[in-house]
């Protein structure tokens, strides 16, 4: 390995860690070997375990690193927003263009193989968990900004964690659904559905009185 | 094997689908063998092969049984209930009763390990996918007994095929967040999330007035 300055390793081992991701993505996490890692980001073997010590370390570096540049991203839009209306339109624009990502099936495919493999391995689950956490923590930042800005008519109600998680879970179904149930998952129309009933359209008297038994709140 | 009437087979045949999904809801699909299946049925191997040819046909029974169940579970409350707002309490019960299963988890094990190995076999795939259109249909149908009975303000903008594709995508993410995510997730307040935002609680004038842009509906 050539001697190279701390900002030199730093800007190889993302070019490896950008490589590695586009392996994973085209063939999952159990197909990718590492040779196929050091032909795409083309270094020696080598010079691949002068920066990782093999697969796993490197599917955790991906997994991190993305969800380091979402939430770099979010945050990034939301600075950029004038006022509030603007940061939830970015955001809901975000959300609409990852949807359509044609890149969308393969990344839930490689979330169903890294949970998969996750269950068995306790460090992979770790990291993942982090990712997401990651993102559940800007979305609840963002509901108590919206909080703050008016966003509720109904602000006792709501609650900025538990609405995070909910979030966070729809994200997570609809990238399932499209991968797993195919042609039979309509997600344009399920993510329609979802800005009608975030926005309350989907509602009426009736739906509010029928209110059902739902988990009580813990106390705090 | 002795002889059994037709009923007496489809009778052992359930019995054994019961007894393997004790054991992959116990286990894990990967980790069960069929060794374990026969015991847990307590039926001779050579008995076992007389009704499925290994463990992927059991696990097929298996995915393929729970789908029927659940959904003649729910055509049975939709029947026992006078009128739309007590079957709509009666479906929102039992979607609270499943996620406080204390087998929630193992059971959302299950689903990302045969997600996992859908993603290698197209047959479990279809099996799959058929298990969750069956449950989606049964979503569809009572979202249109919704629109008949005067459930939404604006029945002009639902559309009964995306809201049951969100819906089935939210009961997914909202399994997988529990199992994934640990105890970084709020089940019960996501829960409640959900119920307030299907009743266009957490909404405003703010949010209507800002549309974000969404996918365009197809032309139908």
């Amino acid at each position: 390995v050539p001697k190279l300055k701390p900002e030199e390793l730093e800007t190889r081992r993302q070019e490896i860690i950008e490589a590695a991701r586009i392996c994973f993505l085209r063939n999952g996490f159990h197909k990718t070997t590492t040779d196929e890692i050091c032909r795409e980001a083309s270094i020696t073997p080598g010079g691949l375990y002068h920066y990782f010590g093999g697969k796993e370390e490197i599917i955790s570096a991906v997994i991190a690193g993305s969800s380091r540049q979402v939430v770099d991203r979010l945050k990034g839009l939301l600075d950029e927003s004038g006022d509030f209306a603007s940061a939830f339109r970015e955001l809901a624009s975000f959300f609409v263009e990852s949807m359509s990502d044609p890149d969308l099936d393969k990344a839930a495919r490689l979330d169903i193989e890294i949970w998969a493999e996750a269950l068995k391995n306790q460090n992979l689950a770790e990291i993942s968990r982090e990712g997401w956490s990651l993102r559940r923590q800007f979305m609840e930042r963002f509901i108590r900004l919206g909080l703050d800005e008016g966003m509720y008519n109904n602000p006792g109600v709501v609650d900025p964690k538990g609405l995070s998680c909910l979030l966070m879970a729809i994200l997570v179904g609809l990238r399932i659904g499209k991968v797993v149930w195919g042609e039979e998952f309509d997600l344009p129309g399920a993510t329609r559905s979802l800005f009608l009933m975030n926005s309350g359209q989907l509602t009426s008297q009736l739906a509010i009185q029928i209110q059902p038994p739902v988990p009580a709140a813990p106390v705090r």
